[in-house]
């Protein structure tokens, strides 16, 4: 049968791993697929650098938007990243009715309605499972496997740096900093973390999938995003005395009010399968309301399982591009007509319980104090620890795992506790899920 | 859109689960698939008992033959269960021209390539998510999510009944016998458990996974199965202190010599994700060239998780029923003039390691004929416990863990130290595997 033909704009780790495993598992595929797949032109700035991984089988050419007008491409591969110019790329290949495949999650967060109605009008795909940890089939699994679902929430380990990071800092005991040293060292972590380490990343994840959880736009703007820069390795010690580990978790859940989209640290009981993800693993726990809890667990990174995820779209994409619009799968799982525009929730309204820790002075009253404001704000405390002052020293910490409360009420409590004159500075507060 | 309509065969338990979560998410499901998914006949021999569960609104009916000849009917779900008349009704089914979604793995892995055949000569799809693993999406994962991949392997938990006997056992020191009876008291195990307990569900699972991961017919007859109804608990305290964790492990692996496809308890590390899942939950972890590792974990069983499965299969055939048969997803991942006659190898080509207990004398010497004897047929030994023996004992045990070997080597060696003076009874053997 004939082939169909790919047009790749980008040839760095991704598209590298792509064409590679294109190469490879040729065979195996085109039992899959039906027919052949086939790179029949890359786009890359570096013509040089593309000609060396692809050899000279393959045209290669410096103008990406040539490859999304040429009349011979039936699918455009998207791994060029970014907002820039993979917006206009994507949006002009749409526009020349190719179908598109692409690991471009910052675009799609951000960019994502305007390019899907895009494609619903043009009636081509836009595939993207690659956007989402890697080479687990996430996206599959939320927008077809759990079809019969109310989804109710997910919580996912998204980002591999950071997870490695985190692994890191509770084996070895060590800072932030000197792991994402290790991290970058290691080819974990790029020269600029930024992304990565202060949770936009995994944030721009969060997002694609809560829109094709829940049938809702994506929200990017609207989600609250915070990082790990600034977790102390002395609270991962803490939390594992009590039983929790910390995860940097992409969460969304659905409320009567709204919708809550949230990337955090997060304390998790310590014998939950997330809590034992380790290095730069992902996994992404989903609760549906028929199915229960379900888990998928892969490398959420890296050159051939992201490919893995790239070929898996480019099968099903082949399989169906010849075929009326209403055979395939909506793009965000619900038919587009069907878009709910239900909002995403301020962090002030999100609900769940907290750990505290928290410096106060060592003398009789300190913690009956502190308590009396927490029982007059309605938070129980679930579980504490107060270090043992060593000789000398005048002040020492209050560890507290509280019930779930809402997050306004629970910072009202805190800033009426450091207004206290026996605690001194600021109080940590980290979130806290038992994920049940 | 005019709603498609449903035929439904058995209402048991997940027949009752597929009613409920269709009627209960009836809008999310709608929304997704772009029109209503309806049942409109249900065929139970108790037909009172469909009835309560129904009620008045759905036609029912005793004649299962009556619904899969119903001109009215777009899709039959078969829920019936079993290989008798359950494959009358879907060979009918196929041939009055009908889509079939079933949960049925025992017909499938018996009479699979029988089916499809007829199948795929009428046009029409057999879907079967719900026959593997309940609610987890995995025949979508092997299908679809990982079709770029060459499958190297797959090992799964795909028995709740006996991943709970196991959890049992081990946190509470019980025997085989004691724990059953409190699995069949919880509901967790069937009245008659034999499938279960002695491998036989695991090995149609394991069965339907490795035809599509590989691309070769269903061959469950020379798959190797083995319960564990023999299992002691003092093997399962012993492999704890090596380590270890037991659980029923579903495992099928290419070899270049053809593919090994077994059910067997099975040592693996306890660090392991998949050594943590407990109680009556699935997990499978596969390992694709690509993508490398990935886990998929969830309830594999009961009534609305499998409800889901069934359910995520009517929603891919309600959007492909009316699609040409080209752009849908073949029925065993490849296409079907490309499945490879590749052979299941007999249990005695299997390459492994083993956990041993030997019950021996006492005394000097003993270790050192054992150990030579293993010596001489090439099989190291990783690690060992000798068991102190107590006062006044003259035998004690030996527990070895050795390197990978072939198995026709280790029986040939095990008979060998079966047949010293200073062995007393059989040799306990256990398989072991690194899941790396």
């Amino acid at each position: 049968m004939k082939p169909i033909n790919v047009g790749l704009l980008g040839i760095g780790t991704v598209g590298g791993g792509t064409f590679e495993v294109l190469r490879r598992n040729e065979e195996e595929i085109t039992r899959r697929a039906g027919r052949p797949i086939r790179i029949s032109v890359i786009a890359d700035k570096n013509v040089e650098h593309a000609r060396s991984v692809a050899g000279d089988s393959v045209r290669i050419t410096d103008d990406a938007f040539a490859v999304i007008a040429d009349p011979d491409v039936d699918i455009v591969v998207e791994l060029i990243g970014g907002y820039g110019v993979a917006r206009e790329l994507m949006l002009g290949a749409i526009a020349n009715g190719k179908h598109v495949v692409t690991a471009n999650k910052a675009l799609l967060a951000m960019h994502g309605n305007e390019i899907f109605e895009a494609a619903r009008r043009k009636g081509v795909m836009v595939a993207f499972e690659a956007a989402v940890a890697g080479g687990i089939p996430i996206i599959k699994a939320l927008r077809e496997g759990l079809s019969a679902n109310r989804i109710e929430w997910f919580a996912g380990i998204i980002n591999g740096t950071t997870n490695f990071i985190l692994s890191e800092m509770r084996d070895k005991g060590l800072a932030f900093a000197d792991v994402l040293l290790e991290a970058q060292m290691l080819g974990y972590a790029e020269a600029d973390p930024t992304f990565d380490i202060e949770g936009v990343d995994a944030a721009h994840k969060a997002t694609i999938m809560s829109a094709i959880a829940f049938g809702i736009p994506m929200q990017f703007g609207a989600a609250h995003v915070e990082g790990i820069s600034n977790l102390q390795s002395i609270d991962i010690a803490y939390a594992g005395q009590l039983g929790y580990r910390i995860k940097l978790l992409g969460i969304a859940r659905r409320r009567p009010e709204g919708v809550e989209l949230r990337v955090h640290p997060t304390l998790i009981p310590k014998d939950r399968l997330l809590a034992n993800v380790e290095g730069p693993m992902n996994a992404i726990l989903v609760h549906g309301d028929a199915v229960g809890p379900t888990m998928y667990y892969g490398p959420g990174a890296g050159a051939e399982p992201t490919a893995s995820a790239v070929i898996a779209d480019l099968v099903d994409v082949t399989r169906l591009h010849t075929a009326d619009p209403e055979h395939r799968v909506p793009h965000l799982a619900f038919q587009s007509d069907q878009v709910l525009d239900v909002k995403v929730l301020p962090i002030e309204d999100v609900v769940t319980s907290y750990y505290l820790r928290l410096r106060v002075d060592d003398k009789p009253g300190v913690l009956a104090e502190i308590t009396r404001i927490l029982a007059d704000s309605n938070i129980s405390i679930e579980a504490m620890i107060q270090r043992q002052a060593e000789e000398g020293e005048s002040r020492t910490d209050i560890i507290m795992l509280t019930h779930r409360t809402l997050e306004r009420n629970a910072n009202a409590a805190l800033r009426q506790i450091e207004a206290l004159d026996v605690v001194r500075g600021d109080i940590t507060k980290l979130r806290m899920e038992s994920l049940q």
